[in-house]
């Protein structure tokens, strides 16, 4: 996708988000004008370096895309999944792509010969939907991913805050039924065994096994429920509507924790289940409206749908430079 | 207590600590000197501008004490409980105090004629341990106070860390129990209600009532016992190790919680039953490595006792000004 560049001297910016299957890339301008966007492979099965080469590859494509000129990009952000050492530059451990202590700064920056900067996948989400997305009106917001897992980041006053090492913000991570399901970070009952897609299709399959009227049975069998499942039925049938209660009462559990301890103008939902909007952010609030410490009175913390979908993570990744 | 002044250019700074009975004072120097301390009852049900009176009147006696020389004295911190304002310097609510949108800074600053600066008093204390306390090694610290309730403060590079509008770090109002024991906050299962000394000691009257024949009952009924009473049967009386075992396990699951967010490299233990030293600090040590996110190898956090006492709130408010 080709978008005129009106060659005025407007920084530009370019965001990488690496996934598992493929890289996906795109130019900025500094006030949020996408100028191209593309994608490519990451082929990391043949390692780190492999991996670097397909994304400059991506790079090198992209800046064709616009009319050839480096010069005015004033660098390169890369959003990875995994523990990421914003501040040296380093993937410290990526299960999904297979890296321990890479220097994947270096050797973006070695090989385009342009400042780069990496953080984590999901804080350069949130800092795409405070900068661009439904966070932009906003000075401190928080953005949690409702996907196979639950991620998050924080954006404080207008900057991205990681925690310690540039390794925290897990709030997915957090306990909030002590004892409960186990989690695949070895904890049990972690805010991800209830808020994340996987667990509201395993909470469907166990209704549906405790009910075997229910009308959810009509299309589904337990093996192949989905995250829109219970939603589809729950205005009708009871198991279904037993599912969303269940979901968005713990959801509501671990976004009222989060907001207790950072008191955000904004809480955003991203990833699949968030899709649901108004069903999931409505009912939300009001749970955390009764919850939240002190009131809303003095600080209140408005719960919304993010805006960006898949294009945050480049988004913020460009954003890191800005 | 008077402590010969050196007389030196080193710039003093005042940190008041209110609490709900008296006023704690204290004079330092920049590199932590204790020069006075000094206290006065807090006054406050007279209001707010009798319990300011006070405040002053104990500033200007410590000044007294010190040589009378208000000139190099940098200005007045003040931890003070509730709902605080400090970017306006307001007192947005205190039950302990009756205060509600209460002009604190600008009354006392107006009084002294000095530069004054506000926070929670949790967050004093939390300042105070970073920069004076336990935690003067490390740029990222936590404080949990484990007294009546659970309060938190949190340092960020250096800085007090307080969420949005001042008001954030609720760490003890964070469900770690869904549906679990109802919160003074209004909430269920919070951490405060399984971490706080109420908390040990209403598990401590469940389990001797459970079993009448418990060591416990030797020296104590339901009615009399404390936060000690379980730790001081522990090592022998079945009744008493489960007291305590659950005490600690569930302290580690908030405190796992909190690190997973912030990853700091320090969770120090302040409060009443902190007294409890290395017996709480070691298993809770032990808990949170198994369990934090990632593992310890990247960025460990280490648990330790605080080491102010009740002095935190005041040495942290002087240190709002440094």
């Amino acid at each position: 996708m080709k978008i005129t560049d009106t060659g005025n001297s407007v920084k530009k910016y370019i965001g990488i988000d690496i996934g598992g299957m493929s890289v996906k890339g795109m130019i900025l301008r500094g006030d949020g004008t996408e100028l191209c966007k593309d994608c490519i492979e990451t082929g990391c099965k043949n390692g780190g370096s492999a991996m670097c080469d397909n994304i400059v590859t991506l790079i090198n494509r992209m800046i064709q895309t616009i009319g050839g000129y480096k010069t005015d990009i004033k660098g390169v952000g890369i959003g990875c999944p995994g523990l990421i050492d914003s501040k040296n530059g380093f993937v410290v451990f990526s299960g999904n792509l297979g890296l321990k202590y890479f220097p994947l700064q270096k050797e973006i920056s070695d090989k385009i010969g342009l400042p780069v900067k990496i953080t984590n996948d999901a804080h350069a989400a949130a800092l795409g939907e405070a900068k661009f997305g439904a966070g932009r009106k906003y000075k401190d917001s928080i953005l949690v991913t409702l996907g196979t897992g639950v991620g998050g980041g924080i954006v404080v006053d207008g900057q991205l805050f990681e925690g310690g090492k540039s390794v925290g913000t897990e709030i997915g991570h957090t306990v909030i039924e002590t004892d409960g399901y186990p989690c695949s970070c070895g904890r049990k009952g972690c805010f991800e065994c209830y808020a994340s897609a996987s667990a509201l299709m395993r909470k469907t399959r166990e209704e549906m096994r405790a009910d075997t009227n229910s009308a959810m049975w009509e299309k589904y069998t337990p093996e192949t429920v989905t995250g829109l499942t219970a939603f589809e039925y729950s205005d009708t049938d009871e198991a279904a509507k037993r599912v969303v209660d269940w979901y968005i009462k713990h959801l509501a559990i671990g976004v009222t924790n989060i907001a207790n301890v950072f008191r955000p103008e904004v809480v955003m939902f991203g990833g699949g289940v968030s899709g649901q909007k108004e069903r999931l952010t409505l009912p939300v609030q009001k749970l955390l409206d009764e919850e939240i410490f002190a009131g809303t009175d003095f600080a209140p913390v408005k719960v919304v749908t993010a805006s960006l979908g898949g294009k945050a993570g480049a988004y913020g990744a460009a954003a890191l430079l800005m």
